[in-house]
């Protein structure tokens, strides 16, 4: 028999059983919230034109999975879910509701470098309202956000939020040319990890000179209660009609996200927030935990160019996207969310002389909505039986051996006691229920 | 404003929202009834090595999207949801409950030429049994299959029941060389499209000599009960041991899938019955819908060779896969699953002075397990904002503009009639709630 290696992808990961029920809860926890929120369910390919995926900047080409397909056409895989996105509603605005809000909860691939927290296939669960330039859309973005995290007892964290037009306006003030802006975003946006120090180093190895490299530093760093924040930039920008203005809209946004119920522990002004994508034009968010320290669990903006990019007009937009591997990392480091250890009921033990009885129990218990999980070990012990329903962690055990069915009866066995009671053939789908249910 | 080309792969389909309510609906019906038999979720890349997807054959490798990565390795997206599983198991065999039961909804990559009911990506939704060789496991996939199809109201498909040892012995007991044992399953396989006279072409176009083409194609395309057809072949095949055994399996299979409740009017014997993919041994499986005539809605068999593959030594192995596309076709051309028109139940409508009420409202009907959709056209009249919340086809909208909030009430409008209520504001939610679920 010629053997194949048996191997997997760096980056990629197998998920176990256990795994997968932990995520596939997660998962439904975050369609309930978004749809809770009025966000409807959309799917796009895995693989779209590059074209599509690049746009002009191509920035992030060299991260992408791309090639020729057979025919000869350059593809990738999706990056995000934001400019599949962006391309869907280009497609379809005719036969779309305006403001369109939709939910997607679906892999992305990045040819990134491995480490905690941050896998070459991940997950995103995006939730997006295009069409409209309410700051109510920011709110709402918040507030999908929050509940998200709420609802997997991830309460903790807290959602830092900038505006790109204040952050832009505050290194206009700091004296960085227009030119640098992008260059402030991506150093600002690595605070976290270089600290002051880096950040300024990364603006002036970039080209901007060393005063205005410290006075924007020094600005994006200031502390204070959100509307002291708020108070500084807006007498600072005086000068800067875009900084006043996202100091407004950032108020406003305060207003709606306390008006949708986020409670104020929950979110905060924080002037150094960049994000590191370049098409972000309003309000930016991002939820963080402290413990364990694996970064960004949900970022989000608005990006009001983006579905332009594609129709030629502009299209407001706004939302979030949940990074579901970092979630589920947390949640399994605290357990967070103890969960049960099988899809499994009951265990249908089988015999070789009264293997029809079994199958037909076991078809008996499915149809009154038990999971029932007939054994396929006929020729093993019923003791090898009991330990395979043991180490699949299902909680009891039918059994029905010839003499079990010549009396019309069967056992009903709890497997974390071992106790056991008979009871009527006619009477056992019932009472397993019954055995189940308490 | 540059413009990027809005455009999708040929072959690549957007899900609008209105399909991804139906497409997680049948997911969700056939994960319970996967979960009710006892199959545990796992989920697997979509990219893996190219030599775990080939192995020795080879043979679809030019149906397959394949790459070298950033670190040169041969990578494809993956072709099925079997390889995958046998790769898994090769590598998490200490870990595993053995027999190991899983299923996997997820989709697949093939490089085909798109028709009615293929499609170049498309979900599969797989259960497998690895580790059994009972034809106990043949009858649960058999058994979870038409559980399947039953629950999303196709329980009109048949079931096609053969076996490849059977299919084997018959070409052998024809004449035909076992040389040509593949050809002659893949032109069978083509039975249903190109015809008898077609077969026959195919197969003495291979080098299988005219009489022994003709005798196979007799063999196969007899008719008859399930009884008769095993008979037949019984007596016919009684020099092939391997048939023999094939006809005897047969006959064990068919009785504990009768034992496991699958009605006799949803599956039969069909010898004729061959499947295309090489890697089958044992019984194979394949359902089919008269109409609308777009081929196999889900197909199976048993692997006993695959998951050797990979760890060099056999491991039996069978299951089932449905193809959800085609699935949802025929569903959808006789609306076998009327849906609900949208995931929200209550619009709230909002003005520009009455904001905050407004959003509050919505998170309120939320807390209380209502899904909200919160007016995002602040700007716009209440009549555009209803003919919104009508074309969402959401059921209900709350109103509460400032004369209403001063006055302590809200509206609650049933959207179909125009009929509208005031209520207490502070009643507002369990109002909304007896409406939404009356």
């Amino acid at each position: 028999m010629s053997t194949r290696k048996p191997q997997i992808l760096k980056g990629f990961r197998d998920y176990t059983p256990e795994q997968m029920r932990l995520r596939l809860r997660v998962i439904s926890i975050f369609r309930t919230v978004f749809e809770r929120h009025g966000f409807e369910p959309l799917d796009t390919p895995a693989l779209e034109y590059m074209e599509t995926l690049t746009g002009k900047a191509g920035e992030n080409e060299k991260l992408m999975y791309h090639f020729l397909d057979q025919g000869d056409r350059e593809v990738g895989l999706r990056y995000d879910l934001t400019v599949p996105l962006a391309r869907y509603y280009a497609m379809h605005q005719q036969e779309s509701v305006i403001p369109f809000k939709r939910y997607q909860i679906a892999p992305v691939w990045r040819a990134e470098k491995p480490q905690r927290g941050r896998f070459r296939e991940f997950w995103q669960c995006d939730a997006d309202i295009v069409g409209s330039p309410s700051m109510l859309a920011d709110a709402e973005a918040v507030s999908v956000l929050t509940d998200a995290l709420e609802a997997v007892n991830l309460g903790q964290a807290v959602v830092s939020i900038n505006h790109r037009k204040l952050l832009e306006a505050l290194a206009r003030l700091a004296g960085v040319p227009e030119a640098h802006t992008t260059t402030v975003f991506r150093a600002i946006d690595k605070l976290g990890k270089i600290g002051p120090d880096g950040v300024k180093r990364e603006l002036t190895g970039s080209g901007v000179d060393d005063l205005a490299a410290d006075r924007v530093v020094e600005l994006v760093t200031r502390t204070g209660s959100n509307a002291e924040l708020l108070a500084a930039a807006e007498s600072d920008l005086v000068a800067f009609p875009g900084g006043v203005k996202a100091v407004s809209e950032l108020r406003q946004l305060a207003g709606f996200i306390d008006d949708l119920g986020v409670p104020s522990t929950s979110w905060k002004i924080d002037l150094s927030l960049a994000r590191g994508i370049d098409y972000y034009t309003g309000p930016v968010f991002e939820a963080l935990v402290e413990e364990p320290r694996i970064g960004a669990v949900a970022g989000a903006g608005r990006y009001d160019d983006l579905v332009g990019s594609f129709i030629g007009r502009q299209v407001p937009a706004t939302g979030m996207a949940l990074g579901l591997e970092r979630i589920l990392e947390v949640i399994e480091e605290f357990d967070l969310l103890p969960g049960v250890s099988t899809v499994a009921n009951v265990f249908v033990a089988v015999f070789p002389d009264s293997l029809r009885e079994s199958a037909q129990i076991a078809n008996e218990l499915r149809g009154a909505g038990l999971n029932a999980d007939l054994s396929m070990l006929a020729t093993r012990s019923l003791g090898d039986q009991m330990k395979y329903a043991a180490r699949r962690g299902i909680p009891y055990a039918v059994i029905a051996g010839a003499e079990e069915v010549r009396r019309g009866v069967a056992l009903i066995r709890k497997l974390a006691t071992g106790e056991q009671r008979e009871v009527e053939r006619t009477l056992l789908v019932e009472e397993a229920k019954i055995a189940v249910s308490g």
